[in-house]
């Protein structure tokens, strides 16, 4: 990656994550899909920038994409596609966009070609239902298509299934520069170093500086996790930043502590 | 507890959790307080209905606390209330209620008590600021309070200090019933019981029945969870559906299978 520095500010891409299940919202299940999807976009150029965790309630899931579609330039969901009552899914995103729910001719071929003869029961046709003009997101690993409606792409919950089928979208994705990191990791609580990461910051523009404290046997420490997308913006602001650090008397490690 | 079936329906307590962090959306740090959150909650007798991550931009927590907070009855927020110049929670809650953020004398008390004389820094005297008219959450067992300002509760991002402040949040909780549950797991697909279950759900009213995938030893198989209020029609609502899967030659197991 080159850096013209009077280049125009290359345009950001966002998107934003539905989580659909009442699993999460009662904390029977933890959710392992977030942290994937954000680093996976941020590889492909996309910035994820919400995400919120829906129950299985069709208006809810409705509102909520409604919302975030038009807000950001991609949506993911995961969860709720599969054959039972509690797969409200493609029904609710149908709404959201106020077309039918029509069965697709490509994923009904995918599921005659998975099942058996005679096994492909009502309650498994189910999932060859698509929104209308809907697009099948294919699934490089296992059979089940996700599908993609407009800016809107639907993905299994379960996190083998939907990291497969997010393989399947990066077709439909355009993205810009990837958000580059550099972390520094400090044995002193946050407080000791709060003045002079704010200072750091201010010195260089485009550069976001977070602070992460932690417990590690038995006392405070804290990483310094500095983003930005220019590499060569992020090397100067990473050593300025370290330079800060040593002439402050605090000892610094590259990296994160590993425990 | 006891169930009288003709009583009037009980009052259903609802929350929401908006966890505040760049570093969640980055996929840096998993979340790991909603789970925490939701099953505390219910053992109150409040339903977590949704979450929402958002980032480190006070326009964004704003919009997404006052939204929250209109529509259930308690609001926990995670994260950004350290000693940072990205910790921007304290100041984006006031803004939301339209309130000044102010120094509040207890806290102060506690952090004056927890640093060593002269320790105090103006950095880490930002951790007294709270949202005017706001009362503290105690944390029985490390110094840092949250704080709760009319329905929001405002707590740490670190699980073990969200935790402390959580039970300190007790006493400001009115709960209701608590939802139970009881699961029955099976070595078959879902697509297997999906009509057997949606029949059984229909003949037990106020019991949700959800049924969750899982890959183990390489094959499929499913969970079934069963979640109501009324002990007496979730033991009735259990038995009917382990019936249903033996007379179906379906091998039943009693709770989640353990890997």
């Amino acid at each position: 990656m080159t850096t013209a520095n009077n280049a125009p500010t290359p345009r950001i891409y966002t998107a934003a994550l539905a989580i659909i299940g009442n699993e999460i919202l009662s904390g029977r299940t933890q959710d392992a899909n977030l942290a994937h999807l954000a680093k996976t976009l941020n590889s492909w150029g996309v910035e994820l920038r919400e995400a919120r965790v829906v129950p299985d309630i069709e208006g809810e899931i409705v509102d909520a994409v409604n919302a975030l579609r038009a807000r950001y330039d991609y949506v993911f969901t995961t969860g709720g596609i599969g054959p039972t009552h509690d797969d409200i899914t493609a029904d609710s995103i149908a709404k959201a966009f106020g077309v039918p729910l029509v069965e697709h001719s490509d994923a009904l071929a995918i599921l005659e070609a998975h099942y058996p003869p005679g096994e492909l029961t009502v309650v498994r046709r189910r999932m060859a239902r698509v929104p209308e003009g809907g697009e099948l997101i294919e699934n490089p690993i296992s059979k089940a298509p996700g599908f993609k409606v407009g800016n809107v792409f639907v993905l299994a919950g379960i996190p083998a299934i939907m990291r497969a089928q997010l393989e399947g979208a990066r077709q439909f994705i355009e993205g810009g520069r990837s958000v580059l990191s550099k972390t520094v990791s400090v044995e002193v609580g946050e407080s000791r170093i709060a003045d002079l990461l704010e200072t750091a910051e201010k010195r260089h523009a485009g550069i976001d500086m977070g602070s992460y404290p932690f417990f590690r046997r038995g006392s405070f420490g804290t990483a310094l996790v500095l983003r930005g997308r220019d590499p060569a913006v992020l090397e100067a602001a990473y050593a300025d930043l370290c330079a800060a650090l040593t002439a402050a008397g605090i000892e610094i490690h590259p990296g994160e502590f590993q425990d």
